[in-house]
């Protein structure tokens, strides 16, 4: 983006030190000399034009390998985690038993992990720029609502087997930070449905929340990264005893781990979209106008 | 700094616009309209002057609040784990015994998380930028140097301890998770070391590096933070069984619970810090160029 503005302010540089080639006061001697003069500076002109439509172009290509890597890492992770729990921990049920407590890690990767950091870098998709904000807002919502129920099924899980085991709840490090998660998460649903997507909150309201907003999406990511690691950590120590423990990396360990890495890198690669200011949507589109793609643009 | 920009902007829009105040060539009856546009131009100058001014200071502020938090926080997280080692767990040793664990923690929490946040945010104290870069990049160098060096003693004392008790080394995620992002600051201090201090390396190297190094920073800071969670949620599983196990938050669960939220917080304001574009040492000044600090270009 600053590249863009450089660009911008260069091509600004190149018109004001130039005196118009179309003036009709010019002294014949120097015909000859203005016209080459001319030609020089619109092959110049040219060239700034064709870095930036280099850059950008580079830009959106680099943003959709870094979007596809979002995606697959966030398939294996979903894949991984319902392998992990489906075969390794025998399945699911809604009983009390531990096969109810299959569903809080099945739940919590695919809620608070894979489907936010998607509904997180949703504005980002190029694509969605060249149209009107108001339907991707609406998506955006959406696939956080999404995100949001399945993990709240997904502590119910967790809350219901603890008091069918009479275990206490909320007592270890990793409860604690993933509740905070869940918790913050739904706070930032609600403000983000009263500041964003109500129609009487005012411009004032929402360009006051916005950094706030971006900024607890990104947190909110980094404690459920934190809460998924430490959680699974705990359960792989609790299950995996005599004859094949834990130290011993069984397959399951392996498996474990694995999802444990995968959640970490799909939360840098989320993180890594959301914190590039190239892939911003251009802040100067206005809700419900419609917005020049990039690449119609550069094609005017 | 992109407010910066628009008032930099607007401060270049209105000086296009307006031809200059002080030209000879002005007809006598038009004195005092003309006399009157430039006085009124002339406090919209100064409007826009003293906001930017009020801008800038606001942000210098804000900065600073954050910077004490940060500073307050990563002394809590010290004396924290400082005091759950010596007073819960009965202090340290160097002999293969849990005494030796012991530094485990407590190295690791001061050097990858506290040394590291701090040696990190250390360019965007603006009291720095009034300065030549050198010192300020020797002392960044420095303190991640310190922070490895501890995090590596904090290593050696897991491994000996396992090694001394017959426990195998590096199988559970947070292992996994700890080591990546031990290694990975590692070859972070030594790229940044070889393209960031080395007078030979060229710019166009310093150029590509600098964005690779930044983001490395953040995602090594959430890898450890996601190893502290996942290790004090571990060794309380551990250490805290009957007749006061975790379950019942005796007074040490909640000191180490109380040392995981605080290392999280900790991480998010470092994090909050190396995010905001505000905050950034402005790149137009080259290393080894004094630059003009902030309050002085302003009472200029």
């Amino acid at each position: 983006m600053s590249s863009l503005r450089h660009d911008d302010s260069m091509m600004q540089q190149l018109q004001q030190v130039t005196p118009s080639c179309s003036s009709p006061s010019v002294l014949l001697p120097l015909t000859h000399l203005r016209a080459a003069r001319c030609g020089s500076e619109s092959a110049q002109k040219q060239e700034v034009r064709g870095n930036k439509y280099l850059f950008r172009m580079r830009s959106i290509v680099s943003f959709y390998i870094c979007y596809m890597l979002c995606l697959c890492l966030g398939l294996a992770c979903v894949v991984c985690v319902c392998v992990w729990n489906a075969h390794w921990r025998h399945g699911f049920a809604w009983n009390g038993s531990t096969l109810e407590f299959n569903w809080h890690p099945v739940l919590m990767v695919t809620g608070l992990i894979v489907l936010y950091g998607n509904g997180a870098v949703l504005y980002r998709v190029p694509l969605t720029w060249g149209q009107n904000k108001l339907p991707w807002k609406l998506l955006h919502a959406v696939l956080m609502l999404l995100a949001l129920v399945l993990s709240i099924i997904g502590l119910c899980a967790v809350f219901d087997f603890h008091n069918a085991n009479k275990t206490p709840n909320l007592y270890s490090l990793h409860s604690w930070i993933g509740i905070a998660a869940s918790a913050l998460f739904a706070l930032q649903w609600v403000m983000g449905m009263a500041g964003f997507l109500l129609p009487c909150s005012p411009t004032w309201l929402r360009k006051l929340l916005k950094p706030i907003h971006v900024w607890m999406g990104g947190s909110i990511l980094i404690l459920s990264i934190a809460a998924c690691i430490s959680g699974i950590n705990e359960k792989l120590f609790f299950v995996l005893t005599k004859p094949q423990p834990y130290s011993k990396l069984p397959a399951e360990a392996l498996l474990g781990n694995s999802l444990g890495v995968l959640i970490v890198a799909f939360g840098l690669v989320v993180l890594k979209i959301l914190s590039n200011h190239e892939w911003k949507r251009p802040d100067s589109v206005p809700d419900g106008v419609d917005y020049t793609p990039v690449l119609q643009e550069e094609c005017e």
